[in-house]
Order: structure tokens, then C-alpha cells, then sequence
């Protein structure tokens, strides 16, 4: 078992299959051999999860996943069917891989940093070795989530509603610090046997509700406060991603009317959420309903973003994305109202889009 | 307060000051106006911590946080000397802020992506304004450590030691998991008034203590064990870093003997780290120890890093490092010796160099 706590149950990823479902792709982009730097891209190829490796594909030789000395072993146990090569110079390892003008070496442009890249380039013109920018080769594979996946964000999310449930029955309540919730929340996660936090959690009372990503203070609940708890859990690597909002103690009508204007546009938006939509589609479904209430110009973010090995991936679900959604996309649908100084509103599932209906809700709290 | 129990007696960082100091060094690199992307480095000169910011100083008007629409009011109050400029597309107002060719545009070539960088020559070009790559402006300013952070570097150290000490008194036993030892570690980290931890823990138990940077597992110690605890707490952005080795139960001689030329290398190696010194040279003190010892091949990994910010930074204290020691520099000096199948030794602390004299220690335990 490679990382904490990851529940023996969940079937293993076919890290062989998404290779070559890469190499498919990395040929159709004309590459002969591809370093992979993004540490989500190589954890999703590989397995492993140390700070510090690459996987190489292709070229002469076979997969191999390049680190240094310190995850050696690591990478071993992680990353069984490749094979680990201790060095600190994976860009010297590619070139070397695509030598004697056998190979286009392509690499990954969002993220292979400008000044790596432009020591790549005069290192492999000497060596005779092309090579290419890529954008996308596999984080387009990783938009939609196979079994595996699916599964990991399942329990992820389980972990979440779990504890986020306890909280909001349990902890939240007049005296209470917005610190004190999170490090509760946080503990809850690992208790019930997540593998930690996918985020910093966002715990907000009252007037600070009004910042939709606000960090956690010592400002204590009073009565009548709204509290919105964004959080998540993360299990083998995937991230759950959930927000709700409590009233504590006396009702406020005028924050109950913006709750109930952003529930109906958090279910319109996950309404439209079904396969072969567009994920501005979803934007919008929510944004009308905001714009109906009146509070359009208070929703001041997208309405959500694709979610798995990152917190923030492809789709963008935001005003005029073109992002056609698929089944098996694992998506936020989070719409706010944030009302300066006076409070906010945000509701937030993680859902996965179905082949023919509405999209399965991954958060039911 | 901006983030999680930031000490309030802690100075506040003369942010101001650090942004003046860029300015003489983007002047003598020759550009007008600079994009800051790297998050480090624009919590450095701004104090923002969130997860979107971008730090923009000099041509047209004052120096501009530009964020997006989550983080507007945690800008204005995080970043209080800077105006805030709500905007998805950084590199956009960048250009426009050198427009009509009044400015040349630096950004940060070892931050900035390949791919971002392409479309800003792209965009830069049809406006007139001429870009330049630079790499390490702001980090060449942070390897030196002003007042205001070397007091958080040993708030984080004391939380360590604190926590870590506990740790090692009371709850590190026969019986206990790797797991539950990372998780009570941690937790203690933020009782006692960390914002958080500056890495995942590393609790290593046995046999595990042979993976340098292993990852907790439900392992029980078993009378006879060492265990080695790498670990450190977060205050305010700064991250400690401390290692433990400790027996459990049954005295190994063997691991005796290890555990001695690990101390004794370390021990080296914090005498070397004086000013005037390179890095390599303490790297060199260390290695020296472990090479007599006969183990120079079970020592896998350089002898530190610089911390601060990041966990990783300036100075790289390893093998041949040319990196030259200044006062008020802050670097780990943590050698180790792994027997794969067997166990290991890794001993660590966090120094500050001091103007004249030996390093001062942080983790003190």
C-alpha cells in the first residue's frame, strides 16, 4: 500500500492501459517518446506519488519512471511495471532515450517550465534529437475517469458527506471558532480513514461568508451566523470537493431567500449536467437562476471545474465553456451569492455525468 | 490575520522593502515592469497567500496584485499596500501595464510554463512590448532571510521540536502504526499553535526506515525497531524541517554503530556550515564522515537543502554545490544511512548561518 490509508477494496488502476492509450495519442501528435513532469500526469501513468519523478514512454527501452535516490524504492513498490531510473537530469535521460536521430521526443508545454525548456532545446539540438510541445496528451485522457477512478472519488466524497454530516450535527454551534471546525473537520476525514485533505478547508461565519475562499480565523459563531464549510477529502490521490451552508441559531429571512435562490440554481445546474451538453451549459442553467433572483452580479466565480488527481482540472465549468461533457466526468456544481459584510451562500456537490440521465451526485448529505 | 494562528507577535514583513529590492535587481536586468508567478514568490513581496495571485511591479501605476473574483477581499487584506486587479488573465494585464512601448516585460522563466510563455511572446509581440525570461530575481533575494522570517522559521522549528519531543516521549511504543504516529504528530503540530505541517510526515519503522522518504503505513513497531520521524510544521508560509532516529525496545548494535557516523556527520556538517563556506563544503564535511565510516554508498541523497517558503530551496547543499554560505542563510543538514532490507539512520535539523560563529539551530530537541 503505497499511500496512507487507501481501502484495499478499490480495484487497481490499469496503469499499463493508460499508457499505451497515451502512446496513441503521442503518435497521433507526432512524437516518437514522451517525457511526462506533471506530478498528477505521472501519478495517473504510474502509480507513484513521491515529489519527484517523470515517466518516460517510448523511445528505445521501455516505460520507464525516473526518480532520485531518495524514492528508489518507493517507486518500486508504487510503480511495479515500470522501470526506475535513479537520476537527477530526467531531461538528459529523454534525450539520451531518443539518440541517433531514432526519436521526437515531445514533453509536456503547460508545464515544463520556459527556462527547463530552453535548456531542453539547446541539449537536444546537439544531440540530434527534435523536440515537440504538447498540450493536453494526458490530461485528455484523465478528463474521463474509468472504474478506478470512479470508485476512488466515490469513497473520497463518502469520506466527505460522513464527516462534513457529523460536523454540521455535532460541532457547529454558537461559541465555536471557525479554526476549531476545520481542524475537527480535518481530524474527522482521517479518523474514518481518508488518506487526508484535499484542500485547506474554507470554514466562513457570518460576515466572512461573503469571501468565498477565505481561510479559517478565531472569530467564534454567534448566533444567527450562516457558516459555509467548503472541504474535501482525499483518498489515493483523488480529490472530493463539497460545500454547504448552515444557519446557527436565529434565522435571518433575507439570507433565506438567497439560500433558497441558490439551491434552485445549484439543482438547475446539476440538472443540465447530462452527457453531451456543454459544460457552459451548466454555467449558465445555474447563472439564469441567480440572474432571476436578482443577485447575478453577487456570483462573482464559475460555476465549477472538473475534479480527480487535482482539486481544479478540465472541464471548466464556466460562463461559454466549450467543453463538451462525456459520461464519466467528475465535475462541481457550486454556485454562490456572496452579500460584503453582511454574508454568503455557496452549495456544492461532486457529481460524475451518466451515459443516458442525470448525473449521479457523489456529496448526497 | 491572513492565515491559520500566525503568532501575533511575530514582525510584520516589510513587503514594501522586498519589492524596492526587486526593483534594483529588474532594473540591472533590464526590465521595466515584472510579472511574479511563482506562489512563493509573490507571498514573499505581497503576503498573499492564496492559491491565484500574481505580483506586478513597475511601468504604468503602482504595484498590482492580480487575482480573481474568490480572492478579492482576502487581497485587500492580506495585501494591503498593493491595489488588487480582478482578472483570469494576468499575462494580459501585464502587457497592457508596458503597452505603447514604454516597458519590457520580465517574467519568470523557471515558473512560468513553456506552453503560457509562447502565448505571451505571441500577445506580447502584437503590442509592442518586448519580453525578457529571468530566473531566480526573487529567489536570489530570498535565500538571505530577513528578520521577520527567520522569527517564523523558529516558530515553525519550536512547534517541531515541541511536538516531535512529545512524540518521541510519549506515544512512539511497541504496538503503535506508522499511521498513528504521522497523525498524532501532526494534530500536536496544530494543538499547540502550528498553522499546519510544511510536509506530509515521514514515520519510517523497521525494515521502512531503509526508504528515505517513505510513506506511512499501518506497519506496527515491533520491539527492536528504529524509527525514523521527518517532519515539520508550517507558521505563517515558513516550514520547518526535523528528523529523528530513535530504538525502540532491543538495543541493535549494528544500527548502533550506523546511528553514531550519521550523528557524527551531521554534526560535521553543521560545523561546516559557517559564512564565507560553499554548500558543497558542508555537504562534503558530512559525506567525509559517512565515507570513513565505510557507508558512503548507503548515504543516497545530498547532505540538505535551503528552506524557507518552500521546503526546497537555495542553497542545494550537496556534492560539489558552489552555492556560497551567507549570514542569515537557513538550510538542513540531514545525513542518513540506508541498508535496504535492514533499516536506516537520518538525522536532521534546520540552521540559520550565523555573520560570525557556528550556525545557530533551530530544531533544537
Amino acid at each position: 500500500m503505497g499511500s496512507r490509508g487507501v481501502p484495499d477494496v478499490l480495484v487497481t488502476p490499469d496503469w499499463r492501459g493508460r499508457r499505451d492509450a497515451l502512446r496513441g495519442r503521442l503518435d497521433v501528435a507526432g512524437g516518437d517518446l514522451m517525457l511526462v513532469t506533471d506530478p498528477a500526469n505521472v501519478r495517473y501513468l504510474s502509480g507513484f506519488s513521491g515529489s519527484n519523478g517523470q515517466v518516460l514512454i517510448g523511445g528505445t527501452g521501455e516505460d520507464r519512471l525516473v526518480t532520485d535516490g531518495r524514492y528508489e524504492q518507493r517507486a518500486a513498490v508504487e510503480a511495479p511495471g515500470l522501470a526506475v531510473i535513479v537520476s537527477r537530469k530526467p531531461l538528459e535521460v529523454a534525450v539520451a532515450a531518443g539518440g541517433d536521430g531514432k526519436g521526437v521526443l515531445a514533453v509536456e508545454a503547460a508545464h515544463l517550465p520556459w527556462a527547463t525548456a530552453q535548456r531542453l532545446q539547446e541539449h537536444a539540438e546537439e544531440a540530434g534529437v527534435p523536440v515537440i510541445a504538447t498540450t493536453g496528451l494526458v490530461e485528455e485522457l484523465r478528463v474521463v475517469k474509468d472504474d478506478a477512478e470512479v470508485a476512488r472519488l466515490a469513497a473520497a466524497c463518502a469520506f466527505t458527506t460522513a464527516a462534513l454530516g457529523w460536523l454540521i450535527a455535532e460541532v457547529v454551534a454558537v461559541g465555536r471558532t471557525e479554526r476549531q471546525l476545520a481542524v475537527a473537520l480535518e481530524r474527522r476525514f482521517v479518523d474514518i480513514g481518508a488518506d487526508g485533505v484535499a484542500f485547506p478547508s474554507i470554514v466562513a461565519s457570518g460576515p466572512n461568508a461573503a469571501v468565498p475562499h477565505h481561510a479559517p480565523t478565531d472569530r467564534a459563531i454567534v448566533d444567527g451566523d450562516v457558516v459555509t464549510i467548503d472541504c474535501g477529502a482525499l483518498v489515493d490521490g483523488y480529490h472530493a470537493d463539497c460545500t454547504r451552508t448552515v444557519t446557527v441559531g436565529r434565522f435571518d429571512p433575507e439570507m433565506g431567500r438567497v439560500y433558497e435562490v441558490v439551491r434552485e440554481a445549484q439543482a438547475a445546474g446539476r440538472d443540465a449536467a447530462v452527457a453531451g451538453a456543454l459544460a457552459g451549459d451548466v454555467d449558465a442553467a445555474a447563472r439564469d437562476v441567480i440572474e432571476w433572483g436578482g443577485m447575478g452580479d453577487r456570483f462573482v466565480h464559475g460555476t465549477g471545474h472538473g475534479v480527480g488527481l487535482a482539486i481544479h482540472e478540465a472541464p471548466a465549468v464556466a460562463k461559454g465553456s466549450r467543453d463538451r461533457l462525456l459520461a464519466s466526468m467528475t465535475l462541481t456544481v457550486e454556485p454562490g451569492v456572496y452579500l460584503p459584510g453582511i454574508g454568503g451562500v455557496r452549495i456544492e456537490d461532486t457529481i460524475v455525468v451518466t451515459a443516458d440521465g442525470p448525473a449521479r451526485v457523489l456529496t448526497d448529505l
